[in-house]
């Protein structure tokens, strides 16, 4: 007799910190799948009622009595369904990232996460002791066993898990985005499918904290590696999955595949995403951005559209001597095409009064790029002002080519709390502008073929002091992401000179890069907690 | 027959990064310990090598390379003395903070250490594999066994060491300073040295890195824990001690004991050597900072002269209407006695401009803090313009009472590169200013005694909208230092709405201090690495 078991896998958004919150939004999970998908299971992901990541919210006093209390409320108030879930559980002086499975006011069993992440932006060993040992426990006669997130990374633990008996693997995840994440992850998980020759329920959280991007793209997979369901990525749900078992096998009801997303689709979705959950879970009203008619504050204006609605966004040109008439027009074509609050704010007034009162000081000293500056503070204080009077978050617009080499001010354009394209090379700029407008042209084609230029000073361009993007954004590649030295990237065939200035101002700038604003982590390295380099270093390129 | 074997503790301070730098300086050290003190035996600091911490930079690929031509050259160039070095070392996929004993073009010995500390303002899981197992070598005929900084800190390497016949312990630590932290640290040794019936020649690191203070303080304790040398704080040096050993027992020879520091006087020299480490070590030609007349700034111009001497130190008033006479004259008072340059430069004409443009948006609008925090934007964009032009790096004046609560503006007085008072509580702030002036009156003495004001309104004071600051210290230290939650707060007596109020702003302004500048950490937690809130939170104070 072939048995079937419904299992939801529960692709939720939750809040870090909010455990009153979260256990709400789990206990509401759980009936709805119970009543509405008729589902004997429901699995959230990784430490669901404090969030992920919780950072040193674990080392408050109060947190153990708030989860301990949210799992008595779970017990008492969730009936007729197995649930799932992953909370943080103090032992004496230890710490376990744990998951449990509680049914009808019992708390049946439980697991503690034994592979710890504690390399780039995971601290895991900072708070958690590892478990040891699988948990398999029957849920209507079939023997299923739980692991946590890198658990699956790792072929120990399904081994350990086959060995205890179990014929499924129940895995809660609060696994980051990255480009190109979802097929990494698949094959992995057909590797472990394979090994431990049982179907994985691979359930993800969605949504944004800080930096951190979660995806979701939660997976239901066969023993073989056949995926029976994948859930969409950046989208939360309720996914169900029929699991049937007899004495012989387990296998999986072939249910709906989300499509595998393309790489500008997931990038540009990560971003909305970013904006979207910094501005609502910190309670903004909406966002401010200076747009000054060039491509990244125009991709930035058009991701918080995307992201919150025209309504909530207002977009400043703030236009200065070096200000050309096309980045004027531009900027007004791409507010308009927008539907965003358009204003325009000249900022001579502000300029002359701080050269006229710093004339005597200067009196006899070259200009330098401290005229520059000057131009991008005006703007940054103007723009936190409009932020203190409104209430609405101010958006930076650096990319990650800028803040790698420091091509930017300082309390100026940096002026911000969140930087949408922190992460996202300028060469991926173009190519999500691109995109962006296949879905509706609102990015004025001359601010995508236009030369870049910050207007700082007459005729100015990106290209007159930094490589040509192609270029930069390589050495950047290979410096940054797979840190590869000075020498090897020559060696990579890239010219010398070039090479050793862009390390060189990578390594300067690290100053720059630790008051900059927080901003959604797309790559595999991202500036932030993915990459902590001492700010004073005697570092040398050609030790 | 009594043997002596002569150790010299080398207290230095190494610079992260500089492998090439801190090379040269270990070998002209071990050469002055044989050559003009006449030791058989030099100890350098944990990770001596590549300085302490490394972060990220051990990474790197070619950081491997690097170390390994390092002991290279120490084997070739350092003959007749045994020379014991920290470094990181490099197998397969693993990494080892290591020391080896090397002597006459042999490394004889090397040692992992077991006891990672990945905890407060440490990662080294992040980057090192533990080791397993001691090192015990003879010197001289003299068993002798190493340990690693937080290997002291627990009793099994010693007991380890103890079972392989060692007779004295090495341990070679970069261990930061925090207030008490040598009578711990001392009291520790105390333990080690009776369980394993042997001295303990304690050597550590000094000088400053990013928010790190090492205030060196090595010491040689005995196995009875007789303390027989105890190195200045804060102090480069190359410390004897002459260890004495038959068959019988090992004793050392009474030497010279630094006095236990006073704490104010600690703390004053720790943000000292904090100022001048990263001044000079990043290379900048001195400091520039805004001198208000309030005490905040007063401090912080005085450690910087002290630290740089008064012709690297630039002090700028930059009045507005808010600004009584009475910080006019303090400030210009200050300066004068410090014999530092000092500039007035007033705002109203920067200020000005910036209302005017904003006029017709804030049209109908209440005067809020937006027109306080022009105020101190324009203070910043000023100070930030002097240092663009003339390389001086700002130092930012806010302590930590202010930046607990968010009592500062982003990119206005919080604008800079370096934060002296940073993790100085408000309460401290007076008491080392009290202590500054017993080396000789710098501070007016109405600046110590007037009412807190930040000056950006009439007839504003501090206390107006923050509780007393011995109330707000004591309530900051429970909630930042000791985790309380506040109900445990209130319960040991404190108001609950002032409670309520005060954790509030501290949980509310992550976002402020994720983008301020470092600064020097003297307290059991400092803001930065030391304490990682998410900026995105739900946490309830009273969930």
């Amino acid at each position: 007799m072939t048995n079937s078991l419904r299992v939801v896998m529960a692709q939720l958004n939750l809040r870090v910190g909010d455990i009153r919150g979260n256990l709400e939004r789990i206990i509401e999970a759980a009936s709805h799948a119970r009543d509405e998908l008729g589902a004997r299971v429901i699995v959230f992901p990784e430490l669901s009622l404090c969030g992920y990541p919780p950072e040193d919210l674990l080392l408050r006093s109060s947190m153990q009595a708030r989860i301990e209390r949210a799992l008595q409320t779970l017990c008492e108030r969730v009936q007729g369904i197995y649930l799932v879930v992953g909370y943080p559980w103090y032992e004496g002086e230890q710490c376990y990232n744990q998951a449990a499975v509680i049914a009808d006011g019992n708390l049946l069993a439980s697991y503690a996460k034994q592979h710890l992440p504690n390399y780039r932006v995971f601290d895991e060993k900072r708070y958690f002791s590892e478990g040891s040992g699988s948990c398999v426990l029957e849920l209507d006669g079939l023997p299923v066993a739980l692991s946590i997130c890198e658990d699956i990374w790792h072929p120990q633990p399904m081994a350990q898990a086959r060995a205890a008996g179990a014929r499924l693997m129940l895995n809660l995840n609060a696994s980051p985005f990255h480009m190109d994440k979802q097929g990494e992850r698949e094959a992995t998980l057909t590797e472990r499918c394979a090994e431990g020759e049982m179907p994985v329920l691979y359930v993800n959280q969605v949504g944004a904290q800080d930096e951190l991007i979660f995806d979701g793209g939660s997976v239901a997979m066969a023993a073989d590696g056949q995926i029976a369901l994948r859930a969409p990525a950046f989208a939360e749900g309720l996914y169900p999955v029929d699991v049937r078992y007899d004495d012989e096998q387990v296998s999986l009801r072939q249910g709906t595949l989300a499509p595998m997303p393309e790489l500008e689709a997931s990038v540009y979705q990560a971003l909305v995403c970013g904006v979207r959950d910094y501005v609502n879970k910190n309670g903004f009203k909406g966002v401010v951005l200076g747009l000054s008619g060039g491509i990244d504050s125009a991709l930035t204006l058009a991701v918080a559209a995307d992201a919150l609605g025209a309504e909530r966004v207002e977009a400043v040109m703030m236009p200065y001597h070096y200000t050309s008439s096309m980045s004027l027009e531009d900027a007004e074509a791409q507010a308009k095409a927008m539907h965003v609050t358009y204003r325009v704010l000249p900022i001579a007034p502000m300029v002359e009064a701080f050269m006229q009162t710093l004339a005597p000081v200067f009196e006899g000293l070259p200009r330098d790029t401290t005229e520059e500056n000057l131009q991008a503070r005006c703007r940054g204080t103007l723009l936190m002002a409009l932020s203190n009077k409104t209430g609405a978050l101010v958006l930076t617009t650096g990319n990650k080519s800028e803040m790698a080499v420091g091509y930017a001010t300082l309390y100026g354009d940096m002026a911000g709390g969140y930087d949408v394209l922190k992460d996202v090379p300028k060469t991926l700029v173009f190519r999500l502008a691109e995109y962006r407008n296949t879905l509706g042209q609102v990015i004025p084609q001359r601010v995508i073929d236009r030369p870049p230029s910050a207007e700082l000073a007459p005729d100015q361009k990106d290209e007159d002091s930094l490589p040509a993007y192609p270029v930069l954004d390589e050495i950047l590649r290979l410096y940054i992401e797979h840190d590869l030295s000075a020498s090897a990237i020559i060696a990579a065939g890239f010219d010398e000179d070039v090479v050793k200035r862009v390390v060189r101002l990578v390594d300067l700038n690290e100053y720059k890069r630790r008051q900059a604003a927080v901003g959604a982590r797309i790559t595999q390295r991202g500036f932030g907690r993915d990459r902590r380099y001492p700010i004073t270093s005697g570092w040398a390129m050609d030790d």
